[in-house]
């Protein structure tokens, strides 16, 4: 077989909780091609993962975008280790050493996979061009990826913010579905909360349904707090969930309200929209993440 | 006059709401000289200033931390400007003109106060080594200077942590002091927060006065939403409000209890600090901007 890529094949993978993709394609985000399959247990999704690679070549750089925990900090003895995690057989897995082994000398850049969604959507997506974007995805959970400062955003680990604790809506009693924090941003607001909440799917709750003022208002205080830590200059909602009509727009004039006149970064409108990529976001970032130092 | 500076005098200057203070002395903090003088009008002030740095020689380069919202981007057109501002004569004064006008050439790193006084703490004080630190500084309003990887974060404008939104402790019917958000975090545990809520100055309170719990108790939540959001290693907490006896242990047990075992960083002992400088952490913290690239 003749390598179709030489000399340099830049390839990417985003582990996904459910799902993995796969690809090869340029630093800019180009896809060239990719390949999907269901994440099943670490071994036998990477073994695919790697079979698939070097069906292409030699890839000489790798970008991963991984759910998390996972440690992304290459200073740390256990770079690239899943943290401990509910998901079964995933704990303490090392994504990079499988990668490492089979393609010696290949330089992996790690990042979770909300930021490397973030920084698709704050180069080339929703938020082109933008040094301070937030990229927001509401699904079965809730993360968020942070570009600060032209930066992604790390600290000590990770940014949490499904896990941020926010006021009560008035006369809201639910008791939220997080079994860490119960009412976080992610247990009143992430898909599972929603169905709990109003016993129907959010799918198939209409856009005029008050679900939406419920899901709008913990998002925009989420977003609220970003402004106070983070501050973004635009804030990009993707996920399963926010696929309803005029979500993005009433969580846009309530953190406006929220805001008072006091974060100028809100004025920008429009503020709060949907991704460019959304399915893609991931792997185009993780692609791009063999271009940033 | 022999300057005593020749080659290359560092210089600082920090702005505050009420005090300036203006130093000599080294990028790695060490001062040699200060003087400090009641913040006035703005020309009246930097007039003092000047003036002070002149009778030393002429700086090659100053660290200003000031007080804000301050447009502090150098890619900004307005960089170096006080933003709308309820103090008196200070919106749209450029706190960087006359000091380039003064000694031209000079280099200027401009930041928050709380941004510097985080670098100082981080480098060379309660945090020192660590690369993620935040320290909160508590008296007539709040404020945060955040340190993520290593770096001074800033995004769109600069953190304004006192304004967070944050969950109310159960039974909590005060209606909060700010004038934007009313129950933010400055409205609820300021000084003139804690003077209103309960009818004397925190000074004169006890340490186990219950207003300590209540203290803890937002500050706790502003920290979760730190960690949800630009993970910090340590936490320092200064500022007068913070000196009673007990309040960041309190604060860091409840921040323990709150995270739930999620996020890592916390499990650090001690997490919660009071400052090493305190009165000095803002100008060491813009001697050290000098250094800084």
């Amino acid at each position: 077989m003749v390598p179709r890529y030489p000399l340099f094949m830049i390839a990417a993978m985003e582990l996904g909780g459910t799902k993995t993709v796969v690809a090869i394609g340029k630093s800019d985000g180009t896809l060239e091609e990719e390949y999907r399959f269901p994440t099943t247990r670490p071994e036998e999704t990477f073994r695919t993962a790697i079979e698939w690679f070097s069906s292409k070549g030699t890839p000489t750089a790798i970008g991963i975008a991984a759910f998390g925990p996972v440690q992304i900090n290459p200073k740390a003895a256990n770079w690239g280790d899943i943290l401990p995690t509910p998901k079964p057989h995933w704990t303490g897995f090392s994504i990079t050493k499988p990668l490492l082994e089979a393609f010696p000398g290949v330089e992996i850049t790690l990042e979770t996979d909300v930021n490397a969604a973030c920084l698709a959507e704050a180069r080339i997506g929703a938020a082109a061009g933008l040094e301070n974007v937030v990229y927001i995805t509401i699904g079965t959970g809730i993360g968020a990826g942070v570009l600060c400062d032209g930066r992604l955003l790390h600290g000590a680990l990770h940014p949490e913010f499904g896990h941020v604790l926010l006021p009560r809506k008035d006369g809201d009693d639910f008791k939220g579905t997080c079994p860490f924090h119960n009412d976080c941003l992610e247990g009143m607001a992430s898909g599972p909360a929603i169905e709990q909440r109003w016993g129907t799917p959010g799918g198939q709750l209409p856009p005029d349904h008050p679900a939406w003022d419920t899901e709008a208002w913990y998002l925009a205080h989420g977003i609220q707090a970003l402004l106070a830590i983070a501050p973004p200059e635009r804030v990009v909602i993707g996920g399963g969930v926010s696929q309803v009509e005029g979500l993005h727009k009433k969580t846009e004039e309530l953190v406006r309200k929220l805001a008072a006149g006091y974060f100028p970064a809100v004025e920008n409108s429009p503020y709060v929209v949907a991704p460019k990529f959304d399915q893609e976001a991931g792997i185009k970032g993780a692609l791009m993440l063999t271009g940033i130092t």
